[in-house]
């Protein structure tokens, strides 16, 4: 066995991060239905940068002031805002070299959540690998925070969760001790030869459906499009450029 | 399909009550490892009434005004008390027709909070089927609450709560819809040829085997040794006689 094993566990959702934080250097935060999904779409595109804010209000105040803003709650696109957290707005070519601000029902919120942690980084199943890669080379304590629906559980965040989890394990340099990890891991080693189809009962996946939101479902859902790995710095998500944070 | 389905649906920790109450009549609260499994046995091997407390010091006042008190931090024996929360202590023959006290780390806790609701059962998976069968019975709103580990997600609660989702869903004459009742009813199914075998890894178990407390986990995970339901009324736990609750 490894002799210095590092941890990689499992938080169901923000409601529980102080349960589980204090250990842990690197924070991957994840909102697979959309949010995060967004956020490696855009920067992987061009984006200069995502401002997360938790409010309407806050993204709002950024619009006034010239900024593109985005905003979504319950899956729809907030009146008055650009777009919401559609991936494909976020390729918009136009966007390029741009900032955009984001305010979403469950991923900015965990964002926010996240951000006392020395290291926060945004995972989805499109930058699944190249992210994982990053934190075996780290070989830091990585925490996964999954968004969530309002607070609650979700599957298919558990499930990319979960992808990390198996790849950080199996590189044998990281362990999991927490029954959440073992459980998200466990499921997405269920659900990976089919992802679409084991979401097919989610919650989410109905919720998006009624929307006609099936299309931003199945980019969501692929895994590896992207090697991508955006980073919170100073309040804003931007591209990691591959230097070793630990040397930072 | 029935047409007048009713909701069961699970929540990981006492923490998450809050979100997920409300809309349900039953709540099932759960704590294989060892509260509720303990529960059960003493109140099918003749118990007058178990009465759940929060705290040690609640334990202790009871005891000094000449109850029998039981008292378990962390899986062992709070010093000054009768016993824990091992089954065995429960079923002993000179327990009949007495009340015991008991404060645990988690299963108390859990029924504490789930008191605000019109009817609490004591679950485990020694009364799986009876008390499945019960609830399909009654045909309201189930709430399946797991005790978890100091708040935070467990494997075998989860595994407990997936098997009476399983079961009320067989029936037909029940439906969830949340993320977690799913995950529970996968994981249960993947689990149930052996649960002993795949709660392995989990984290209280390993605590549990430190303590040399193969024996309770063996009892605490044995399906369907039991036909007892335990029920809250007034704040002590009791048999259920099997009237029906919906025209007490």
């Amino acid at each position: 066995m490894y002799k210095n094993q590092q941890l990689v566990e499992v938080c169901f959702s923000p409601r529980q991060f102080d349960l589980y934080k204090g250990q842990f250097d690197i924070c991957v935060v994840i909102d697979v239905l959309r949010a995060t999904s967004a956020i490696c779409a855009g920067i992987e595109n061009g984006l200069n940068s995502v401002i997360p804010v938790a409010t309407i209000e806050e993204a709002a105040e950024y619009q006034k002031k010239g900024y593109i803003a985005a905003a979504e709650r319950n899956g729809e696109v907030v009146e008055g805002f650009d777009f919401g957290n559609s991936p494909f707005a976020f390729m918009d070519p136009k966007l390029k070299g741009k900032d955009v601000v984001l305010s979403t029902t469950n991923g900015t919120q965990a964002i926010n959540t996240a951000r006392e942690m020395d290291v926060v980084v945004i995972g989805s199943l499109n930058n699944l690998n190249a992210l994982s890669d990053w934190l075996i080379e780290q070989h830091r304590p990585v925490l996964v925070l999954a968004s969530g629906w309002k607070d609650k559980f979700n599957l298919e965040d558990t499930i990319c969760a979960g992808a990390i989890v198996d790849a950080l394990i199996e590189s044998h340099k990281f362990k999991s001790e927490e029954d959440s990890s073992i459980a998200a891991k466990f499921i997405y080693r269920s659900a990976k030869e089919n992802i679409f189809s084991f979401l097919k009962a989610s919650s989410h996946r109905r919720r998006l459906r009624r929307l006609n939101l099936n299309e931003d479902v199945k980019f969501c859902l692929t895994p590896n499009t992207s090697t991508c790995i955006p980073i919170l710095k100073d309040g804003a998500i931007v591209k990691l450029e591959h230097e070793k944070i630990a040397t930072q």
